[in-house]
């Protein structure tokens, strides 16, 4: 009998190399998925596909989507600016300007439609709530809201005899970032290999001013680790 | 002040042109939304478009999705038929292979997205569970739980005052097809416009063996009303 199938969200950010390489150790078998959807930070793909190659991942499927004609977000519309003055994390109780609409149930649906067709029930995501940029899709409340309706939503939910087919694993959900970066050194993860900026320049490195650079920094700053992708 | 708006779900079939001209009708102004994500009636497209028209939709918007790259559905998979024996209908319990997986909540997910760019906070759907096919994502009990998921996880749900900004309306849900193309005549619906088929020929003429063509053609003759389609 093979090995339990996990499908990974994955972006190429520190915190989805840190849920697969827990999904690994915990013996998945890996369907690592991610996502073109208009992102100016679209070089992370390639970080990505690294990633599942370093994660011996069974497969990687990297699919397109359309958010960025539906805009509403700094990080898909190149008519706002991607915040680089640390504004947004001081202000809290503000949803920043780098939230993309329905993004997390959008990545999650197209999951559970993969995990239902290779036969999969657990899928892995990097979302955080503590360190983090304040995105409502990343709450605890809305995952456990979504679980429950994938469940009720899909094939293999209904098919179900213990009626929840789909488990929603969320790791890190409740770390502070300098405990993910430790638990993935502890795990083997090479962070040289992730990019965690919301605007990189064109030769794909990350700009240091951005959310996510700060929030990256300051992480490896309280691990006491320098951070091999540098920054 | 101008009229509230409203994301309609429009597939070109005849429950969403219904719940079309029931948005219509209760004055809101239409952002239609409709996908192309690999089906093999992408000919609904067509009729999609032509009923934005038709509806003085203020926008229609078409997004591109990968489902196809995903399959488990004959709707999508080449190597799957479309069932034209009407077995899946009389086999009650079992969810046909014609079910795409997912397939509702990346399209309201996407409904979701827009609706909050634009500023709309009604989102019309016509999904229907007593004359269908038997999908888990039409049923009402996940309707509900994907509203509640995502009125978690949007910034225009977090900052609704009332704790509720998003409103999937599904005004078909519990009516007999006939009935349901009884109220769209009333509202001057033309169902010559729409198509209803998952297998149609290369020319866009329905099958008249699908699950669909069936439901449709059983419609219209409980509703006592010649199909301008044909059929």
């Amino acid at each position: 009998m093979g090995a339990n199938k996990a499908v990974v969200l994955l972006s190429g950010g520190l915190d989805s190399a840190t849920a697969a390489a827990i999904a690994k150790d915990q013996g998945f078998e890996l369907y690592c998925l991610s996502f073109s959807y208009g992102q100016k930070q679209v070089v992370e793909l390639e970080k990505a596909r690294r990633l599942a190659g370093f994660f011996a991942a069974r497969e990687h499927l990297v699919l397109n989507l359309d958010l960025g004609r539906i805009g509403g977000s700094a990080l898909t519309d190149k008519q706002l600016e991607v915040p680089k003055e640390g504004s947004d994390l001081e202000r809290e109780e503000v949803i920043p300007i780098t939230y993309v609409p329905s993004r997390n149930t959008i990545f999650i649906a197209h999951a559970a439609a993969w995990a239902e067709v290779v036969g999969a029930r657990d899928i892995f995501l990097g979302v955080n709530a503590l360190d983090y940029s304040g995105y409502p899709d990343c709450r605890p409340e809305f995952i456990t809201a979504l679980e429950r309706a994938l469940n009720l939503g899909t094939r293999a939910g209904i098919e179900a005899d213990d009626g929840g087919w789909l488990r929603l694993r969320t790791p890190l959900i409740d770390l502070r970032k300098s405990e993910i970066i430790r638990r993935g050194i502890a795990l083997g993860v090479d962070y040289g290999m992730t990019i965690s900026c919301y605007d990189p320049d064109a030769a794909g490195r990350p700009c240091g001013f951005c959310d996510s650079c700060r929030l990256r920094r300051k992480a490896f700053a309280e691990a006491g680790i320098a951070d091999p992708a540098g920054g």
